[in-house]
């Protein structure tokens, strides 16, 4: 068991708000089926900040909250499905604002799994280097890949960024107990979003097109509602802790009738399984560091709880950590 | 020091080439200019297969090869700066493809560093889990994002891919004496590809567009002729050899001149340093996978051998391993 430790977190989400009743003014959809179907009401829209900006926001508030300099990170891993750029990573544009000239720079693309997987991959570092600083972030600006004519895909999503420093310190008690990813690639249809297609002839006669996002909503609701369970029963089997031992479940932010149907088949208290998605939408990979956060500001998660954090997504992938916080 | 061994290697390129000459009749450019400036006599074009496509040929031949079967995979990382899409992974496509269900799947963003990167990274997996069995891809489809109209930048590049399975086999001799990342992000405007802006208002009155290649190519040119040889030296210090035991330099393909600047500045012999640019162009991740697949068929590389993997580009990142073979 390695004592990586969850150093502290931050969040950032863009200013505006478009609310459901916004919505409802460019597409035929409603408050009460958006709301109903989804537990959304209203989710934050970036104009004018990419993804690397809102990134930048959380690296900053990071380190100011810490005894860190940006001179001392070793790893900065960014978990994004919508990057400023093929390249740079957004975690290089990152490194370079903060001034982080130490720091390996990557991104991670695993969706809204994104998070869970970048933490799986902090961990191995951090396991081998026992003395590195490492960075995690998960952060989107899904506004720039979504269809805003296509009721059925746009009013799940919003933009927003979290992210954690991470170290792994014996002397403490924070630890991570297990961590357990899983890829269901048989089923990498069923969830599509910034698709580009190769050229059909040579030269081309048109530039390549950035494709939006296209969902078989009810194949992903299957697949969460089995997959988190499975993951989390078995992560919790390696910590060898109880499922009931867990004092919060911090799941991926996708639909709050998927968070409960989860609390349902796990015979877990709601309570447990805290939501805010009604404020954000879907935020892909800053979707549970966001959450994280606000619990930590709230003081609903505390050093010594027993945290996990679960993430399921386009891939299809799902992955879940059990943390000591 | 891990017993990490490259058990094989594979490539694929699209059948398709187009030569500078061809080039010459779409822009303003010459086979003249091109060979004596990059290298590059042609290169491979994508016509209808995507970049998940050219992995998973790679895929095929490196399981063909072995003794693994795809079910054996424990993890699966494609390093690409061209993926199908935002999500599912390309790694995931490959994955549920060759039906490898076990495989825990991502990509990395890190560009022409990608394969490096992703060596890097299986390591520290493969160091922690020393059972595990990993398969590693860089492939582009760069094709898609290349303005074909900016001879500029439309003339350096080029599509394919390669792969390795790697192991941590402490009953061979095979090894990894050391690895070295770097990243400069202060420099990630130098290199650009693939951008995506944010809406500019709500609701956006325009879809988002991928931004083609931009380039600094001499900042690009001095970046690297500084610091491939820095990291190369960094790393051998690290494996405990001198730069004068590496039998052979697997560099990044961006331009034969980088490739002759850096032996020289290396004061190693240039028959040292293999040059495939002048088939394929610069392949970005694909680059050094592909020409170690070459090397290796050609009995170039052999077992027992020192051999230096490096990448450059984008970010700007760096990265190289001494590897033996």
């Amino acid at each position: 068991m390695e004592k990586i430790k969850i150093v502290n977190t931050a969040s950032y989400v863009p200013a505006k708000t478009v609310s459901n009743n916004e919505l409802s003014q460019i597409m035929d959809t409603s408050d009460e089926w958006i709301s109903a179907r989804t537990g959304i009401k209203k989710r934050h829209i970036s104009v004018g900040e990419n993804t690397s900006d809102l990134c930048l926001k959380v690296a900053k508030k990071l380190l100011e909250q810490s005894t860190w300099s940006a001179g001392s990170l070793d790893l900065i891993i960014v978990a994004t499905m919508s990057p400023d750029s093929y390249t740079p990573a957004t975690a290089a544009i990152v490194q370079g604002k903060i001034g982080a000239n130490s720091a390996v720079c990557f991104d991670v693309s695993a969706a809204c799994s994104g998070f869970v997987y970048g933490f799986d991959i902090v961990t191995q570092f951090l396991t081998n280097q026992k003395s590195m600083r490492a960075m995690l972030i998960g952060g989107e600006v899904l506004s720039k890949v979504i269809d805003w004519t296509d009721r059925k895909t746009a009013v799940l999503f919003g933009d927003g960024a979290g992210g954690v420093l991470l170290e792994n310190n014996q002397a403490e008690d924070s630890a991570l107990l297990a961590s357990v990813l899983k890829t269901y690639g048989d089923s990498h249809e069923k969830l599509t979003a910034g698709q580009t297609r190769p050229l059909v002839e040579f030269p081309p006669l048109e530039r390549t097109q950035l494709h939006p996002f296209d969902m078989d909503g009810q194949a992903v609701y299957k697949f969460a509602t089995h997959a988190v369970p499975e993951t989390i029963d078995e992560a919790c089997q390696k910590a060898g802790i109880d499922v009931s031992d867990v004092d919060l479940f911090v799941l991926h932010q996708a639909n709050a009738r998927i968070v409960r149907s989860i609390a349902k088949r796990m015979k877990q208290p709601l309570a447990k399984f805290p939501i805010n998605i009604d404020e954000y939408g879907n935020t892909s990979a800053g979707s549970e560091p966001i959450l994280l956060d606000e619990l930590v500001r709230n003081k609903q998660v505390e050093r010594g709880q027993i945290v996990v954090l679960s993430g399921f997504g386009g891939g299809l992938t799902v992955g879940t950590q059990v943390i000591k916080f």
